[in-house]
């Protein structure tokens, strides 16, 4: 399944709209491509709406977050859904000023956006509407581990099944539940933390993952996100000795670029709970 | 020739402005610099007549288009005519919203930038006022071909000779066209289409060639085509085989650093017609 | 000293704010990672309060400035002082618009930040009034070299004396001067010039350097200086003949990531004047 999904991403070649920050913006084309996918980013409120018509999916990224961007979040995110395109939200920073977090409470209840990509302190800060303290990072405290893995998947599920959607928490342990069950995903490296983005990269490769496999909407999700994590163990082994998280990102993406179904089949780390 | 326009650009150094989009603009800025010549990026319309005033060449991008930066363009746009420094549109994505058709049309009438860079479909989609519907890169049905060679350059020699101007189609073949002549250019890999912004990066390297060459202007956009395309091929070769488009994007870059004049002249694949 | 400087870095892990440009906003990231702290992006003026609050540093950087971030500046920059964090402002391209040089001026009196970093011309704009013609480098004729070190050193000193804070002026020879004494620091290589934006990674860095460092500030950012300055030569030896600026700007923040204090005493080379 894993394979199909990545495959359909690769033969399809569906544009992916972002709406996204302007840190992460090159790394998020980038890796998209790499997928097989195609990115367009336009984040002007008078152009969106047919940007958005164009593509067959959006990624709503509230990093560098500006307030002109928001309506423009707002309707391309309900254009989306009347095409019936996925529309994922990564809540960038969420919890960390109150903008953030009215914004992403507000694409919540006015988009309702098929799929959330976050890092435990983010969804956390979503769901259960208090600080986060730590900025774009899970805050110590919360990070998943083998420790808290029990209530943290049931944490997870939860969100899910109140929220009526799929919400991926991202990190050493990456969860992504659906409401009804919750994937626990081991693929990945630690070293990733230094590489500014790979979580927006996540959340562009999702987009594309889901749009190109519109009948397989979790499968898909987790095809992303073991991708992800298995281009980064597989970027990780080709570092020299002196290279580091620079060099590293592009590993990164040029593994992705590398990525079969086979490779991603084989190498996927998961188990269902 | 080709040559004397490299080392003008490597001997001259000069200053180029941008207004550009988020998404490419850091590559834009190394490869302006691989080049010889130095960029600047500026678009807040209350300074752009200064910066343009400080700089020798003008690159204006519709990528990541937002209202506030269309009246820095016009602004710059018209400092630098009046100046008599050469401008350059890439009309990113237009045909894609009526705001990038509306925008890179009143560019042409209010600025009439010397050299149009863009895909087949831009060029199609502002010289046919018809709509782009595949994002920013030419439609399947619009990439210049072999088997198509023969009506595109006649349609580009058409659009130069009406719009008055050099315009560049570039793809798989690349077409420079006068409206007199056209060159066509076989350099390039098709593996560059998957790494972002190398259009945005051709459309910088142009601006930079034609700035530090006024006295050739056709030929130092065909020696800015031929760098690109042989940087692409160079860059190519050096790719270990686990490196993919991340790296490659660097690879480009590097090789346009090391590009003298002898290996343009020697790599230089075109012809007129 | 420095080594203890560095390793409070890579301990301390905080948290930097950067209301910075969209060319270089990925690069500084990552070399803020790659020191060992974290970024954060942020500037719309709703949440930069709270976000300067989360942080223990902030960045002020004045590339693609765009009016609305001035005031989002002036907010972040009190609230920072308000918290006792330190805050540097990097004064790119000042001297080149009168829109720059005015915000420039205006940040010293309502924010005064402990540090200050330009290129030498940047620093003459901001303390003698008078313009840039050269974009954001140096003007040839203001370079600091063996020949004018001692008037350069002289002004610098002076400058920091007037001020009342520190002075960094970065170009092939560095000057650090807190009014009182200035450091001559000779690391780094000339190609660094052909990479766009170590100017604002080393901005970036020396925020992280002082943020952790806040009983020995000059210390501090002479460390992140020489850091800076050792991982360009690092970097330098390890690219092969083929590649250049592109691949080398990852090679620098490569030799951030892998650092140690031992390798920054060792290869750190200043005189204090």
């Amino acid at each position: 399944m894993l394979k199909e999904c990545l495959e359909n991403v690769r033969e399809k070649h569906l544009l992916i709209h972002s709406i996204t920050n302007y840190v992460t913006a090159n790394d998020v084309a980038n890796c998209i491509l790499a997928s097989g996918a195609k990115p367009i980013m336009a984040d002007e409120k008078d152009e969106v709406e047919e940007i958005t018509a164009l593509s067959s999916g959006l990624c709503l990224n509230l990093g560098t977050l500006q307030k002109s961007k928001i309506s423009s979040m707002k309707i391309a995110g309900k254009k989306a859904k009347s095409l019936q395109h996925p529309v994922l939200l990564d809540p960038v920073g969420v919890g960390g000023s109150l903008l953030r977090t009215t914004t992403a409470l507000d694409l919540l209840h006015e988009v309702h956006p098929e799929v959330i990509r976050g890092n435990i302190s983010e969804i956390k800060a979503l769901f259960l509407e208090r600080g986060n303290d730590s900025g774009v990072d899970a805050s110590q405290f919360d990070f998943v581990s083998e420790e808290n893995l029990n209530e943290s998947v049931a944490f997870l599920k939860q969100c899910a099944h109140l929220y009526g959607g799929i919400i991926v928490a991202s990190g050493a342990i990456d969860l992504v539940s659906d409401g009804n069950v919750c994937y626990v995903i081991r693929n990945g490296r630690k070293e990733m933390a230094y590489v500014t983005g790979t979580g927006c990269q996540l959340s562009g490769l999702i987009t594309a993952f889901v749009a190109s496999n519109m009948e397989h909407v979790v499968e898909s999700v987790v095809a992303a996100v073991c991708t992800m994590g298995i281009a980064g163990e597989i970027g990780y082994q080709h570092l020299a000795e002196f290279e580091g998280n620079a060099t590293y990102r592009n590993r990164i993406i040029d593994a992705i670029y590398h990525m079969d179904g086979m490779m991603l089949e084989r190498n996927a780390k998961y188990e269902i709970r």
